[in-house]
């Protein structure tokens, strides 16, 4: 099963290494992870989506939660949250096809952020149903490279 | 000083550890780090900023190459690319300033994903300067949580 959690971390060398480290150890697969800074530069948060059995999650998770530089750990399928995530893609593009391609961005809402001969690169925020739908549209003209930034999350509400 | 990597690594678990634990050796303090599927289901992209002595990111740089679950590393300071960040910012809110925030908002072309009692929320994507200008501006408002993806990138042009 796949599963988010996101952490609160010291923002120091080494603790992403030792955080995945533990997912390593019962063999669980990051799918995608997101780290970036926070409202308090000596902390980090991350958002770590999670392919394994449940129980060693659990574990993986109680792990987390005792760790020294880990300040806070979040189980995101147990919580009310708002994700998003950003995809930049780059898809073939001829003559032909220029009006169609358009028509998809915009629906999406898009953003065109470059131009090459053969190629036009968009990039897009939504939830991750939204991500994957443009993906899948997008498949069928060719799609040269993408760049994920996997999910990010906040609660709902005001905590 | 501040380098970001990009990686395309095969998606199978413990290459998240094995990479990381290579920052870690040497000391370089992770700042951000973005990793998602690509267009290729057995192959994750990685894009990772990076604080160090510049010796020591090149010689961490090397190692990943020879990583067996390495596929490619490019130096992103080296080339051309289009970078973007997303960010999603819970902000305190108070009647009387509601009109300010909206105007900052509008601006910045934020979008607002959720509203609590005292709090809205919500989402932009830009470059680093742009989601730093954006944090800057909602600091003397007051940050309630704050979740950033890190920076992602693509190269320009059609390779």
């Amino acid at each position: 099963m796949l599963r988010t959690i996101s952490a609160l971390a010291k923002n120091r060398p080494g603790v992403l290494a030792e955080m995945t480290a533990e997912f390593g150890k019962y063999n669980a697969n990051i799918r995608s992870m997101a780290a970036g800074e926070t409202e308090n530069p000596e902390v980090s948060r991350l958002v770590i989506q999670v392919e394994g059995e449940e129980a060693e999650i659990d574990t993986i998770t109680r792990a987390l939660e005792d760790m020294e530089p880990i300040v806070q750990v979040d189980d995101l399928a147990r919580k009310e949250f708002v994700d998003r995530e950003l995809v930049m893609i780059k898809v073939d593009m001829d003559r032909e096809k220029t009006g169609q391609l358009m028509q998809v961005f915009e629906v999406f809402r898009a953003n065109v952020v470059g131009m090459g001969e053969e190629t036009i690169t968009v990039e897009m925020t939504g939830d991750q149903d939204r991500v994957n739908g443009l993906i899948n549209m997008l498949a069928g003209y060719g799609i040269r490279s993408m760049c994920r930034s996997g999910m990010i999350a906040l609660k709902r509400g005001d905590e």
